[in-house]
């Protein structure tokens, strides 16, 4: 069992941000001694506006209230990890489902995938449009693969993606919904907005191209030209990917969840990580050597996530003894540092992870298990919004995450999280972390290249 | 460095089959000192037949030369992978490109993904139609990402499918083809016998379903109830999946690539692991704590490989001293008894693994450095036709490697591969191992799920 004292432990070039080691109690109500279960969401690793801050954590709120909703009427961490899902895909301030960013043709094409912890099944869809809740689709796909084979001896899909996904899901009960009720006023402002600017740099390039006549190399006319293209809404206030819920339930499984509209402006048939097994989320039940259970769900920059396969290194990092430190040491040299994006930049990309295993205390009492649940976040990106939330609690409780000043997104990360005990009367523990200047270290990486 | 003697080195289970620790001379031909280099191919794990035997051969002898050439002409690991991976998508024997098998609606939709081991850059498509060489579009949105960022600061796609899969290729110059000249004979003829042995399943289940009437169960229902479905020839005669190639260059470089039609009558829109990062292909150089650089190609059931991620972890147990020991712990321990398929007793697939170190002798000498390479082939289907060939030899050997009598298929392993020695005068040590009676610890796995 992890020791709580060790918890706010810390390197040297690890500094407490704020309300570093205090200790919550968080709220209890109508505890009946049995709903328990915890709930982590995100809406995006990217950029939060402060003016629609009350959006994004009003979003996150009802995903947990949602995912919570299930554990309290006795659903399993599959159940609820689907339903906080379908609650952000739903909303249109977050880029999955309505409201996703729009595609180079001005369409929508959406990437998701789940991930059952207790059976290691996992179902994904990528490129899919036409379908109001990717993750549905992919969670009956995860259902199907249960049920063992087709007729003929024929082994199910895990992973469908286009028009032949979409038809999958219309066959199997799940209603097709029109492109247009899934476009919002902001995805349609945010293209147009984008392709001016995307004309304006090939403008730029061609001209480039023109002056570099007799001394062009392999490299130096696609270099970037712009910066990072905005989405979703008004101009600089919102630049967001892939949302996430991983959850636990009451009988200690985890499940994870991931759903992207993917990159703006990005070609028809892009599939980044949200569709991708291992990179968009991971989730996997306590086990032999494994003494946790652990669920992870990543956003980002989907090639730089698929390439450092970030969702199953940090479960996998997670099985360390210190979980902040792990996560710390995973984000650090797995995803900012990797050898695998040893030509990039900037790397951009956040996580949520759970972690828990059984408390020590609970083993002795004969009705219910106690978890011991630790949480935590972490992103390379300007800020992170995220909403948790226990079966105990009476209301969800949001946060956005922000690099703190001077850190430079993409080169730096930030770290937080909590601890939290279920099953008895519920306690929160609260830790913040933020780590910066790791710019010269991802310099250095990047140079050797 | 490895120590040859320990090559044929085996556990107690592990018995020779034939040529164990066996020493030949491979044919040295116009070897000027300079070409350098290794290509191992595999034309499918499944079922080859004997009557047919020759032409599987063949077209691995043919895919070997291509790489072989290329790499005297000077190439990369990278071009020489990419070449003889063409040459296997282009016979209609193998399940790949030309002669892949047909979908449920009749129609050719092929996977394909390269990995370079030095840049450790990576391209894929998924369900990709009208494209006579998949591995084509892998490679260019590959070296595309090499390029750098598109304009107005765009990541370039690394994983792009269906039709905007299409449109990327064709808008980059790899012209169309229409499915009929992909299309064989022995595809379209395996596409009806399969429809018609599907049909004939289905109203054996609906019968089936009829006398449970009132005694359903969510599972009963959608057991097999026929065969695996045979694909591409006459029937009986072949049941193939995935082509792959590895190779290692002159400067040690590794690079991996795998190809495939999928499974046959499998659902428009099914994307198998042929198209999945980690799964289908791992190419790594030798770096830092790796002191092996290492190459995998996977063929198989596409939905065991994805969750098994089989290619990177094969390519992960390759760090151990002894080759052929760490490849049958991870067929194993990763594939066969993995917990990731705990529910299934069938598991089928195949891998060619290459792994290569410096020779301790060369690194004497200032022009040219001798490589190790080490090469093996394992499998738990009936057969996998395997070719190999270093640039110094005058032609490819082929093989095809069988489960031994008894064996069953899905629950055992055969293991084979050899040691050469490359940059002086080529030596080869054959080795040849068969392992069998793993049914009885995956039916062990598989009743605990």
């Amino acid at each position: 069992m992890e020791n709580l004292e060790n918890s706010t432990d810390c390197k040297e070039t690890v500094s407490p941000l704020n309300n570093s080691g205090s200790t919550v109690n968080s709220t209890v109500s109508g505890y009946d001694g049995k709903a328990m279960g915890f709930v982590l969401v995100h809406a995006g690793a990217g950029y939060h506006s402060e003016s629609k801050a009350k959006e994004y954590k009003h979003v996150c709120k009802r995903a947990c209230q949602r995912a919570v909703d299930r554990l309290r009427a006795g659903g399993l961490a599959l159940e609820a990890v689907t339903a906080a899902l379908m609650e952000l895909e739903d909303s249109p301030f977050t880029n999955a489902g309505t409201g996703s960013n729009l595609n180079l043709s001005g369409e929508i094409e959406c990437d998701a995938s789940i991930m059952d912890g207790k059976s290691l099944n996992y179902g994904a869809v990528g490129a899919l449009s036409g379908i109001k809740n990717p993750v549905l689709v992919a969670r009956r796909l995860l259902s199907e693969t249960q049920k063992g084979k087709l007729s003929a001896g024929r082994i199910p899909p895990c992973f469908l993606v286009g028009k032949g996904a979409e038809q999958w899901a219309i066959s199997h009960g799940i209603p097709a919904c029109p492109t247009e009720k899934m476009t919002t006023k902001f995805s349609l402002s945010g293209y147009k907005r984008n392709k001016r600017k995307m004309e304006l740099a090939e403008q730029v390039e061609t001209k480039r191209k023109r002056q570099l006549c007799g001394h062009e190399n392999d490299f130096g006319c696609l270099e970037p030209v712009g910066d990072i293209l905005v989405a979703g809404e008004e101009n600089n206030s919102a630049c967001l990917d892939t949302v996430g819920v991983v959850v636990v339930d009451r009988e200690g499984n985890v499940a994870a969840a991931v759903s992207s509209g993917g990159l703006a402006m990005k070609h028809p048939g892009r599939v980044g990580q949200a569709a991708h097994y291992g990179c968009g989320c991971w989730a996997e039940n306590a086990r032999d050597v494994s003494l946790y259970s652990t669920a992870v769900s990543t956003s980002g920059s989907g090639e730089h996530l698929i390439r450092t396969m970030l969702a199953r290194e940090c479960s996998t990092a997670m099985q360390a003894e210190n979980t902040h430190q792990a996560l710390l040491e995973a984000m650090q040299n797995k995803f900012i540092s990797s050898p695998f994006l040893a030509g990039e930049d900037c790397v951009l990309g956040g996580v949520i992870v759970l972690r828990c295993c059984t408390c020590g205390e609970a083993q002795r009492s004969e009705d219910i298990q106690a978890l011991l649940v630790e949480f935590l976040w972490s992103h390379t990106t300007e800020s992170m919004c995220v909403g948790y939330m226990s079966a105990q609690d009476s209301k969800a409780r949001t946060h956005i995450s922000r690099l703190p000043p001077g850190a430079v997104a993409g080169q730096s990360l930030a770290i937080e999280g909590g601890v939290c005990r279920l099953g008895t009367v519920c306690r929160c523990w609260w830790f913040t972390y933020c780590i910066c200047a790791l710019s010269s270290s991802r310099s250095e990486t990047a140079s050797e290249a």
